[in-house]
């Protein structure tokens, strides 16, 4: 692990010359490239094979210039791994035919053993990192338990996962076997990631936003802090519990090394919130991107103005989306490396 | 109107003896009642016809004993009376056929006689209130321009109405144009359900939530301003730009009556944001409503005395859902009346 990369820097809360920048979903479908890929091979294919995960998570580092690659692989890898049929409809989304919602379907999981059926993982992790070649860190993920929960419950993606936090509310005793069989898996996995070669990992909350702070406090953050303090002593730990701007002030003191944060709160409201006292990760929101590239540059120097260049990873409060053009993804980046002659 | 009302005091400031209770949707799916109704007619009948509208107007009023009746009826009726189609997919949601996008379709559309297109509205409150004989008061409604924008441009619902903020960010005189002759509509629409009868008005921003605070001060809050200043010499209004709790400082010296509130930030919070000097409405997860009655009921009291019962309407933070058994709305509403004794 090079400890001179910016985002390395950034997390320990090192000073750096300027932030560093990347992109959720920056390997995905506004790069022409990833798209010749998507026509030959199906998703599943392209996350379970080692050789093209990782051509895929060095796509952007080659073309828009990120200065950190994310391992291009999906969240929903974990309830598969636990025994559970994922199909990913193309341009739907995810779906399980069989949800798990009852004592029995919660028992019959493998939680012992999951992490063995990642094996391919591992696999990119090591090629990503042997192509890399050390020129920018490689960031691990896993989806954090509560969001795990969700698509297990409700068996597709939700405006409101309306069933899955009934499931919680009405049996909240078998939510939270089912959450912590889901954490156990996912802190056995991260740390293999981080044994194959992440320089750190991000935990995407997705969907705890949809969460009152009472019930997060019951059904997101313990399983998030019990995440980052088995990984934290192996690298550093990026927590995205994306919407739950009312979590930040309590996350600021956990073990984890950075937060992310979307576009609802201000930058100086996200400061203020953390005390300033934990480095900070987003928050341009992705439709801003098909603004002008002159309006882009704009907005960028501002937000680096507003949450200041340390302890600062610049970054979307979203995953970047299709219909983004490609130059303007990179002027983004380029408007973070330019920073201080904006 | 009788000002005696427990909702309309509760609005002005004035003292009341315990906080009134309504529940938005609560002319909805959960009652067997309104069931029989669906089946029978499809939506935009029951919505146009005004002796459906009135019957399920006054359906939660008899059976679970509301402290407001809400009229029944679509905030999508404002872009169907501006000359487009809206089609109601029972179980998927509003579809318009033709989006509005350009400007020539923006111009194409009804901003000045589209409010005469809207008599059954008008007659279904006449006749409602002439029912209701004073019982409760009747609340008005409309959606919020932003939020109407974000159908007319997408067609459709949608997780993050991603288009609609696009089009928004890229063609940003075009969408204020559009916003402009929604409200204006909105505005004309509001004063005649106003003469009709209704004794106060809901402005339903649903989406603006999905924008960051400097883009709901472009795209969403002048509007919601303009009909809040246009309505509030005539009658009381509640806006309610749902997720938008970084609005909440701002609106709280508005000409608003009130404020509604969702289940991401406290009542605590919400007092603090709005230096307790308006009204707030909410904010009760309605996935909740499932738990066991007896929580149900431990929890009205807690969010009662956590907003205190003055200047505080009790309500969900977003519509009841249709799996929610009756007799669980009901102890929602039973346990604001006791109140004093629980």
């Amino acid at each position: 692990m090079n400890s001179t990369h910016l985002l390395l820097k950034a997390l320990k809360g090192e000073e750096v010359e300027r932030p560093p920048v990347w992109m959720m979903r920056q390997a995905g479908r506004y790069l022409p490239e990833y798209m010749v890929l998507r026509r030959k091979y199906d998703f599943f294919t392209r996350v379970q094979t080692p050789e093209l995960a990782c051509e895929i998570t060095l796509q952007p580092i080659d073309i828009i210039g990120s200065d950190a690659a994310i391992l291009f692989s999906d969240i929903l890898v974990i309830p598969q791994a636990m025994g559970l049929e994922v199909q990913m409809v193309e341009s739907k989304g995810p779906f399980l035919p069989r949800t798990t919602t009852t004592k029995s379907e919660i028992e019959a999981l493998n939680a012992t053993t999951a992490d063995d059926h990642l094996q391919y993982v591992y696999d990119a992790i090591s090629l990503t990192k042997k192509e890399l070649n050390n020129r920018v860190p490689l960031i691990g993920f896993a989806g954090a338990p509560f969001t795990i929960l969700c698509y297990m419950v409700e068996g597709k993606g939700s405006k409101a996962f309306d069933k899955a936090k009934q499931f919680c509310f009405s049996e909240p005793k078998l939510a939270q076997s089912l959450l912590q069989k889901i954490t156990d898996v996912t802190i056995a996995y991260l740390k293999r990631q981080v044994q194959a070669g992440v320089d750190c990992v991000q935990v995407f909350d997705s969907w705890s936003g949809l969460l009152s702070k009472a019930d997060f406090e019951i059904f997101a953050k313990p399983y998030l802090v019990q995440i980052s303090d088995a990984l934290s002593p192996l690298a550093p730990v990026i927590l995205f519990p994306k919407g739950s701007w009312y979590a930040l002030e309590d996350l600021s003191t956990s073990s984890a090394s950075g937060l992310g944060v979307d576009w609802c709160l201000t930058p100086k409201q996200a400061r203020t919130l953390t005390n300033n006292n934990i480095t900070l990760q987003g928050n341009f929101d992705p439709n801003h991107l098909l603004k002008p590239i002159h309006e882009i540059q704009k907005e960028v120097k501002e937000m680096i103005d507003a949450f200041g260049p340390q302890k600062y990873i610049v970054n979307l409060g979203h995953g970047i989306l299709p219909n983004i053009p490609v130059e303007h993804a990179k002027a983004f980046v380029d408007a973070v490396k330019n920073y201080s002659n904006l």
